[in-house]
């Protein structure tokens, strides 16, 4: 298998990018197939390609109305089902390409893999794990008889789930549960697919039975509307949001209910039942074991958002960088240079190309570790390893969440403003890929909320790290706790800038922080316990500065570290050698990059000393961005979508920014056209009085 | 004047906000009147509730269709206008009130004082200022005959002004102008009021004389569109640009000149002129100069930027901290408690707001020193200390702007974030402001551009400085490099928690900052140099690490060293003693935060060293913060406009969070109707081919 077989990859028609890509060091075709080989190459091509032939799928230049978005967003995901791009015996015999789907879908625009992820596995999926007399639901799902949503979120409770307020109390006489919104604070929201369409609804509440006695929150299957008329039923008042910053297309909605009845079936039954004459039952002796499975599965929210994040990096960083090698503007001569050509440029867009580079290795790599953990689940596997890996893959997704949102927040905007006053252009998308972005960092757990989840875990193993035991787990990112007390006493070795073009370097400096950070917060903690504060307060007082960076330097070491190994060999193959040193340069670049924000720390602790290693940190960072230069547009080559995917005038492939620019603004609506309020604007204003305070 | 006469200032409902409120060390009304003074603050407040009054400024929940937007900015735009809130007399009297109008106006929606602004000073101002025949344009303009734009940018050139390649030939046979648009590439963009209202531009084009000769950019009248009809002159495509990230109530557009011809008398005429006969004629020797005289106006614009970002903080601001005083999740026992007791939620919210203090001290502070410049001017000062104290305004607005802007940025997304899933309710306005905040991180010169214009200035002390001289200015912000070397040697002397909360230590650890980075800059430029590259590229190469990080020092320096002053005195009058706590635990933390992005650098020069300082200074941070925890409401209940201007259900001044976000929910377009495509959605899909690669 040669670059030279994978025809559908098209070759680029000449332009004003040729000169960087004949200077690239490596083939972008031979990248792309080393990112994703070729079997999820081809697949995800063909979904490309299958929506650029399909005029549903065609866009214009101007945001349609709510109303409008909300359908097109319908018909598309209808569209996108009518494909079947992922039939049940491909996914199992293939499940990366679950990934892949829902990215190439993403890459296009999110609401659309929401919409059909939100109806199948927030729906479907859960009746299935969750009842075990849900199957017809599940096969009506399957033959769009219904269409449904996950609701759980209320006004005035996210994170705190516990405290959700919508009651279900039993009634054995007519054997049905009666739903009730206490009041308009307990109104149900933010339900995606509520707003205009679902029919049905995995509806979280307090389960109460007749005794007055409370169980805890329970999922239920609740009807929302007629599925053939798409009208809500009495007793259920369930409404359209209204405008988000983003994702537009995707109807969320708000639901409250009065007094209203569903089936004793409609209980979700497998975490705790309610017999016909009304008694509960549970396999569960502890509540909070029984909370916990159920929301277990939330894990793979996580691991997906971060394969989103790295999705919309592979969208900002194209149109930046072509952009940035085609734009000119001032010269050291007569003659005009492309904007990449400043050190400035290369340094505010080329550790984000990196950080793309490092993430997209990570999110495939993590995906894996998350489909053999899952498949673990399935086959029943229920060792203390299965457990474990479990917890971490827990951990690893609630800081894979945090670093991916907040690393794409800050790469759309540095994007935007490299692209200047074009950047601005709501048609070269990048406002669109940032409104969209942006929930990334708040649902399915805000980020500063969950880190705690995984400093947590890393405080877990404090002991056993301060005595110096080797530590391991299975996806490795717990071994670098090892040994910890002789790693505290290493130090910053290298002298010149040359070293530091290792990326072991920043690799091993990390190794070093992950210790200091852990034995810190630990201290930290422990102080804050012996100050007489509850352990709740005590906790919330040591995430600033402590367990916060904690689990962001765990999470960087993990995606830095798993990105140096894969410099030098991928799946037990070599790399090939025309992509190391590139990777390997990316590699060392990510790595200083991200440890310069951690400087004061590693002076804080004396892992460096002296005035010397910034300055050579600083001189590498700079040098690397220059060597990255002429195979700057080669890399985002090979990580963007095709242009009609990536949909960006100043983005495209073919680098003619200025002709698809203008031919997108004359052929916007009414461009040329005398606006409509024209007799209004040639009328003088009459003078008005202000008013009297 | 107590605060008690303040009756425009509307008392708060009692509700969820009033625990805080009653805690706070001062009195939100006397702090506003601290702020601005009672003219400035009645001002202010009429036109907040004139607006209020008036149905034309009522706002809906969705945002409305492109046209639509562009039609309701043009509608109250003329409708200030006929309230006339400054009068020339007043304006003259009271300066002052121009920066307090285009503020109020902005909070409400920054199009409408944009579109007034481009047309009466863009236009208008600049045909006054830089046109000795144009007096009769003026006064079109003001009785609503003409309604003007300011044609600059093209297509292909942006910040490198002087490429722009529009020309204007003289032809002396009938002693007209003939202006033309070479190519596509050339046509002028980004030009506000252009889209779909201005009959008249301002534009920019090489001035060609009949023998060939070019003279360089120059500004002419150019007509547009008929005054009458709103129909453009055959030789014109005028056209809108469409859709924006934002501000898309402004008519953005684009203009081709097609052998367009125009009368000799629309050359502004006050830096270069062309006689009947066709002889080019100018005062200006140097045509440089006379090219950075005609943009020397330019600076006003930074200037007016600085103020637009501080109040947008001052939008968003108010809504975080409102919302985390009201939102309650978790808690240590059964009761939950607001989220803005968390220790992470205050670090991550009060800074911003220390910093916006800070800046809306600086931003009026630095309108102040602009408004003398520039009667200096008007009065025809022309010493070189008016000449001298025209370049710090500049240095100056080059890089308050870059501070605020990004500050802003920052301070908006983290607001979002920080109210989690109702921040990414459109209605909320988060996204609104982030959106429309955007572009001042570009226009009116790109952040990093401009920034070397400050480097630049502040260079042009480095041989004083290092000679030790005593340094100053004008506006005081060159003071700081005074006696370089022994500054050099000072070091970071606080020793415990206690002595960081004295704002004098991080001015002082920003004096020595500056310093270092001066030094470090020369020397990195001289080092450029002396490896034989050009003056042009050694500048670019020594930006990333050194004069970028002096100009973003030296401005932090300046803002900080205002506010630890006005905390103590105003106007030559001390403080109110009730407010000096509280300011100078704003100056200390606005100081400290700021400082702390330094660290590696201070522990590179010296400054710091061992392991002592960085705790000392975070712990001061979190104790700053917990120590205005309880002014944080009252503190933005004296910035934030009312609550009909602030627009923010979870923002507003009255905490019913829920009561109000429900509220619009419920109003909002089609909220309860069944969508329009409801059919579409219950039958179901067929199935389709995919494509083949």
């Amino acid at each position: 298998m040669t670059s030279a077989d994978l025809h559908f990859l098209k070759n680029f028609p000449p332009g004003p990018l040729d000169a960087y890509r004949k200077d690239a060091s490596f083939d972008w075709k031979q990248m792309a197939l080393f990112l994703e080989g070729e079997e999820l190459l081809r697949y995800k091509h063909k979904i490309f390609k299958t929506l650029e032939d399909d005029p549903v799928f065609s866009r214009g230049f101007e945001t349609p109305s709510l109303e409008r978005q909300r359908e097109l967003t319908f018909l598309r995901s209808r569209q996108v089902q009518s494909y079947d791009f992922l039939p049940d015996d491909e996914l199992f015999s293939s499940p990366m390409k679950y990934r892949i789907l829902t990215e190439s879908l993403g890459m296009y625009d999110w609401t659309i893999s929401s919409k059909m992820s939100l109806n199948s596995e927030m729906f479907a999926g859960s009746a299935m794990n969750q009842g075990t007399r849900h199957l017809d639901l599940v096969e009506q799902n399957k033959a769009n008889e219904n269409f449904g949503c996950f609701i759980l979120t209320e006004l005035s409770h996210g994170s705190n789930t516990k405290q959700m307020r919508t009651t279900a109390t039993y009634d054995s006489k007519t054997q049905e549960f009666v739903i009730n919104t206490p009041d308009f604070e307990a109104t149900k929201i933010w339900v995606g697919n509520l707003g205009k369409q679902a029919t049905h609804g995995i509806l979280y509440a307090q389960l109460y039975t007749e005794d007055g006695v409370c169980h805890g929150l329970h999922s239920f299957v609740a009807p929302i509307r007629h599925p053939k008329t798409l009208l809500a039923f009495p007793g259920v008042m369930v409404g359209d949001m209204g405008e988000k910053i983003g994702l537009n297309g995707l109807d969320n909605g708000f639901v409250a209910f009065n007094q209203y009845r569903i089936p004793r079936e409609n209980l979700l039954d497998k975490f705790g039942d309610v017999t016909p004459e009304g008694k509960y039952v549970t396999p569960y002796k502890d509540p909070n074991k029984r909370f916990g499975a159920s929301l277990g599965a939330l894990s793979g929210g996580r691991v997906g958002i971060t394969g989103m994040c790295v999705a919309n990096l592979k969208l900002c960083l194209p149109i930046a960088i072509r952009y940035s090698a085609v734009r000119r503007q001032f010269g050291p001569g007569k003659d005009e240079i492309p904007v990449i050509e400043y050190q400035l440029q290369q340094w505010r867009l080329f550790p984000y190309l990196a950080a793309t580079y490092a993430l997209e290795n990570f999110a495939m790599s993590f995906f894996r570790n998350y489909v053999a953990f899952r498949i673990g689940s399935m086959m029943g596997d229920t060792s203390q390893q299965q457990a474990d890996f479990g917890r971490e893959i827990h951990a690893l997704s609630c800081a894979s969440k945090p670093l991916a949102g907040w690393l794409a927040r800050d790469a759309i905007q540095e994007c935007r403003e490299a692209c200047g006053g074009h950047g601005y252009f709501s048609v070269n998308r990048l406002g669109v890929i940032r409104n969209d972005h942006d929930p990334n960092n708040t649902y399915e757990g805000d980020n500063n909320v969950i880190l705690q989840q995984t400093s947590n875990y890393l405080l877990s193993f404090a002991e056993q790290a301060f005595a110096g035991k080797e530590l391991s787990s299975e996806a490795a990112s717990v071994n670098v706790l090892s040994d910890l007390p002789r790693r505290l006493k290493s130090k910053f070795t290298a002298k010149t800038i040359q070293d530091c073009m290792n990326p072991e370097v920043a690799l091993e400096a990390y190794k070093w922080l992950v210790c200091y950070l852990l034995t810190e917060s630990h201290r930290r903690l422990s102080e804050q316990l012996s100050k007489g504060k509850d352990s709740f307060t005590a906790r919330n007082d040591s995430q600033a500065y402590y367990c916060r960076s904690l689990a962001m330097a765990y999470i960087e070491h993990t995606v830095l570290d798993r990105f140096v190994k894969v410099s030098i060999e991928k799946d037990d193959e070599e790399t090939p050698k025309e992509l190391q040193p590139v990777l390997r340069r990316m590699a060392a670049l990510y790595g200083l990059w991200s440890m310069e924000k951690h400087l004061a720390t590693l002076y804080q602790g004396g892992y460096i000393s002296g005035g010397d290693a910034p300055a050579i940190i600083h001189e590498a960072i700079l040098q690397l961005c220059m060597q990255l230069k002429p195979d700057a547009v080669s890399l985002v080559d090979a990580i963007a979508p095709p242009d009609f995917i990536l949909n960006s005038p100043i983005g495209s492939s073919d680098g003619q920014i200025y002709k698809n620019l203008y031919s997108a603004m004359l052929q916007g609506s009414k461009t040329l056209e005398r606006a409509s309020y024209w007799q209004k604007a040639v009328t003088p204003p009459p003078r008005l009085p202000q008013a009297k305070l």
